[in-house]
């Protein structure tokens, strides 16, 4: 029996999440990075693909959901969802779909779409607040607007910024 | 200018998807399709890939979104995402990130989980409780129920039938 992740084992997930970002700012592409944990073993970790594959729907955590493969419910319902960036609702609904009972956060400054869904339905939603991932966004905002307005369905004009 | 979708634009643009969903149960898959289409223009159609891609996110809606390719917010817009079933909430929550206005809906009665949650959140969804939808899902339940379970994130047992 798995024991729950301590704070200790969230910093060391999210910092894979956080290296999959930073591999896809050095490619490019949209700096947000993913990790799918079951029972403290990782099954995934993938990251934004609009750029790398020209990708719509290939968002961090749907990228890694992607790469954990076809999995029966019950490991799902038994798995953490880390991610560098606060989930969109393409991202939340995928976590739901799946009964994903936990999502760590690394930040929701610059972006806040589901927590409220999450939570709504029971999914626990933690929020780590860390300053590189919120160094990552800030920098893909000024950087690279017009592909973060793509990202989340919005015209660059109407980005906050 | 384009005009609104007539109920005949809407059963031709829902006999594409259900091509597409007969397609994908010949093949051995799960018999879901999906089209977008912008003003009267069909920019994809697409089908659940669990089985032919091993995929866990490909449902009709996502795959379909995914063929479009990287899009415009404003595209999105004016588009209408029609499926032989009614969305779960990856694909409703897709839906929603991207602003997509309209989904109709073959049918809702073998599967359910999201007009609520788009209506709440202003988009137009429209159910044409089509029998041939109805029946591709019926033979779906019954003979490839594990892979359906496994699409909608529940152990086999917990199915509905």
């Amino acid at each position: 029996m798995a024991q729950s992740p301590t704070a200790e084992d969230d910093q060391r997930f999210l910092d894979l999440a956080i290296e999959q970002a930073s591999m896809s700012w050095d490619e490019g592409g949209v700096p947000i990075g993913a990790v799918l944990v079951h029972q403290g073993r990782v099954l995934a970790a993938g990251h934004n693909q609009r750029v790398q594959k020209g990708s719509a729907i290939l968002h961090a955590e749907t990228d890694t959901i992607e790469r954990a493969g076809r999995l029966s419910a019950g490991v799902y319902r038994e798995s953490v969802l880390y991610t560098t960036l606060s989930p969109c609702l393409m991202c939340a609904g995928t976590a739901l779909l799946y009964g994903i009972p936990r999502v760590v956060v690394g930040e929701n400054r610059s972006f806040e779409m589901s927590e409220a869904l999450l939570r709504e339905r029971g999914v626990s939603v933690d929020v780590l607040d860390d300053a590189r991932c919120r160094a990552l966004m800030e920098r893909m905002i000024v950087e690279r607007p017009e592909i973060w307005s793509e990202d989340i369905g919005v015209e660059s004009s109407e980005l906050d910024r």
